[in-house]
């Protein structure tokens, strides 16, 4: 194999540059010539493909988003689109292809695998959600970027008695929600485990105002699950607190990556070349028990991810 | 005069806290007393009053909101409520009163100085809209953290060929948007002032686009002028952008406050105490041309602000 | 067991707080009485002891540094100091002890083990050199701060064709300077384990500007290797670059923690409140493998550390 | 006048990538062609000379340093090194010139005017300290990074009860000196209006300690006057704190400019253009009580600077 590709697929990742960067060089040192494929499976079914030399990859590792590109293409699971991005591959004698993204760019690479092409995953988005690993590039950072956003409500919510709703990203998982109600020391979490009764909530928050007497109250809140403006109302009405809501939004997805993705991310890039170096194919990069390992990517799509009920006790314990 | 007081009323303000700090601080060292009113007007009325000495402000200066807490009374119109509040400081022999807040605070500490208080005003507000000073105690802070979200936002953008309609506080004024619209360099920005016509909105989104084409686009929006979620959709449908929205929120108010607010708000509240030194009272403390001045309050709060078209035309210059 | 206290010892380092606080909440919610020991051993032997209710440790979780203060005493490898701090103790009726800080404080908890206090150790220091555990308290944060700062370096690097030698901490432990190093993207980096041969620098920074035309260099040096300032002077003799060097110096084990070590405090702190429980002592709280484990204290500080030369093997096929 | 360049000079300064964006963006609305200069005035001399479109300076306004580079030439005070300069914007028909830096670089733009280019400078640098201009581009940004900085070290100085020296930039000026020791509430303040008696402060110190019982105290000193080392080194042995110094060096001149200085930047660049439109030639584009006028660069570099004594007075009165 001498010539291999990278692309990012799906929600953009902050540590997406470092992996991207990681390839090409390491590929280089290696013996590859790299190829960038630009937004996405769609960019590799339109042949948007540029040879990416050392200096292309300059001063990308600390910036947020994907210098590729990222988009997302449904259609990629009809086969006949899936030739057409193996026929711009093999023009260009492509042989091997990483994939950067999520579960979804994880099927699409294990189409790939199967028509020939030496396909390996890498875990990127910031949820945290993809099965198999322990840790995705980009979970980090957001959590960092929702931290510091608290931070900054907090200020303000204890000079007006304020309670804030606060919703944070995740899409299914709850990985964003626990972690950042323990890092931010949050009053409530609501997430799909511990699931949402509007009048425990309230007697909650009176608990806080009347025995703990604290001036102001955080509720963190999984996407997708209840209405933050409605509640951040209705304990208005019902609390002595003063209700706000915030949808953090996508800014939970910038920045700079946080040394944590930068490293995660160089890391698994390196991975992904040692196994494209190894003619392997359909695999995807995990760290387990804080070892990089490789897996067959339908195994891991499957898998069973750890239990985190001690994250729950753990919140509890200290709320 | 022996002993002064003070409050911060209405929506809080990064800076406030250096604010009082420096009241408290300058305050005893020109032989005052000091007494520190909890939760503004409100506290005020149910005399929630607490001597603060030289230590009980250390640390606050590089806090967010107020530690003396705020809230909004709207009763506080009624001249009988202003009694009771005249009556807790007089019963404290407290005869001078600093309010540090917006205009709905100064026409609270005008009707007070009527009734023999003397009443210092402080502009602190994060809007800058207040009449009769170029800034105000917050507004910097504020923009720095808009500046601060859009710079994340400009990551994802970038990586999915977005349009993020973005929007800012500002109440009915527009300064934080125009500000924030050049220091960010967005590609729109709508306010009071540009007026909102959805059609051309979109029609310079296609010239982004297909003139200059750009990757992503910004605009930012002033509140309470329009849905930012449709527009978001309406751009998805009619231009090659994704568009997104985001309500920024509280998250503009919180924060460490920049060494501007800081030596601004210490700046202020050293003019303040001048002025209790000298038995002044019905005044508000002012920025005019960089120097700090002082006006009576009811000229100050019918004064015209400064035009600032000219920031309009800059931002049309470089956009 | 129904008395318990915690001190911090050593240098401080960010997320100390989360882990006191997490101490008395969780030590409170299964039934013991928690006191905080101020200023470290020193304190212990003096007395300084205070009961900490829930209320205490609100909003210090966002903190760095320690509000128990920290302290180093020589003098407590003396038994009879020793015996001191038991009698301070043991007059209160505190039975068990959690000491947060590096390997002295670790051995202080040991001795006062055999003295019958029931001590539970969690590894706190920036410079992850405590052996027996894979990550330490305060790490993330300082690796954090680091690339802060060398972002910063970067913009005004760029501008004038410069080399950067920026010494960062670690003490005699490589692990600031090699992951710092990844994670910022540096040229160079010099450890106790790559050592330092001067002329070798040289022709790489002269590689770096004839085959690569970088723009500017940096190089991390771990403390107590050379000297950062003749460094630089002999690299703007002899090579196109311009030298300039930084000592970090306080600044890394400053900032509020990132949510990685307001996690792993919370768990740790967690962990020793099971093991007071259970009545056990002389043991250390460890994440193994991504797992938090305990182990004997003394066989815990003889044990070797991982191996992370496949950091340096990522550094050098990145650079 | 059809075309025109731009370059920087000296120090960089955050903020000028700023300047150079308005410049091209205003210049070509305004129906310049617009050239820049790389490296600064030895560029010039060399004709590293480059056309700049819209699209040149996208994405740049966020970014500290300056991509257009910066060098020193003492050279350029010989006149003949000066008629190469002129030569080569003669040869490309460049006919106006804009030059942001400092007072040498001032200097550098009248030369050049006296030989017929038109030359409009703009106050670049992070000092403050250019006569005729209230303020210049980067002080903000720079003033904001101390303050960063400092409240990183506060955490940590509590946590032992520490006295940190920390030497900030300024050159001869003691701008950003007492400023930001106003902003981050230091215990003392060193420049060269204050003078340094070393015995003083140590007194000072004590009475910090006894009367105020301060945790930790912070010196701010400008550069240039004293060794911090070993101030730091006294104040160990002869106070209670433990003294510990810091040089913060050029991390006070990164990051991401603040707001405030992408603005000025972006309206003083502005006002360059409209000075070119008219044919001016020889003038500084400046701030004064808050508007942006211009000035003969000659008359304005004699100016006496606004007397600043007041803010010493602030600083004595809080601290």
């Amino acid at each position: 194999m001498k010539k291999i590709a990278v692309l990012t697929s799906g929600g953009d990742a902050p540590g997406m540059n470092g992996a991207i960067r990681a390839i090409v060089r390491v590929g280089i040192k290696r013996g590859f010539e790299v190829y960038g494929v630009y937004e996405g499976y769609k960019g590799l079914v339109e042949g948007k493909i540029k040879k990416l030399g050392y200096s292309d990859v300059s001063e990308i590792l600390s910036k947020g988003g994907t210098i590729l590109e990222s988009s997302r293409l449904k259609e990629f699971v009809n086969e006949k689109i899936q030739d057409l991005a193996v026929e711009q591959l093999k023009k260009r004698k492509i042989e091997g292809l990483v994939v950067i993204g999520g579960d979804g760019s994880y099927r699409g690479a294990m189409a790939l695998a199967k028509k020939g092409i030496s396909c390996i995953a890498l875990p990127g988005t910031i949820d945290n959600d993809i099965h198999g690993t322990d840790e995705t590039i980009g979970f980090h950072t957001a959590l960092y970027n929702i931290i510091d956003a608290v931070n900054k409500l907090r200020d303000t919510s204890s000079s007006h008695h304020r309670c804030f709703v606060i919703e944070v990203m995740g899409n299914h998982a709850d990985n964003l929600a626990i972690n950042s109600a323990i890092a931010c020391g949050s009053e409530i979490v609501i997430t799909d485990k511990t699931g949402f009764d509007e009048t425990k909530v309230i007697e909650e928050l009176k608990k806080c105002e009347e025995v703990y007497h604290k001036k102001h109250a955080i509720i963190i809140v999984s996407e997708n699950i209840l209405d933050v403006e409605k509640l951040a109302n209705r304990i208005s009405k019902e609390t002595g607190y003063s209700g706000r809501s915030i949808v953090l939004g996508h800014i939970q997805r910038g920045g700079s990556p946080v040394p944590k993705d930068r490293i995660l991310a160089s890391t698994m890039a390196e991975e992904a070349i040692c196994l494209l170096k190894q003619e392997k194919s359909g695999l995807c990069v995990c760290v387990k028990n804080n070892r990089i390992v490789s897996k067959n990517i339908e195994e891991a799509l499957v898998e069973k991810n750890e239990n985190h009920d001690w994250l729950y006790q753990l919140f509890f314990d200290l709320a």
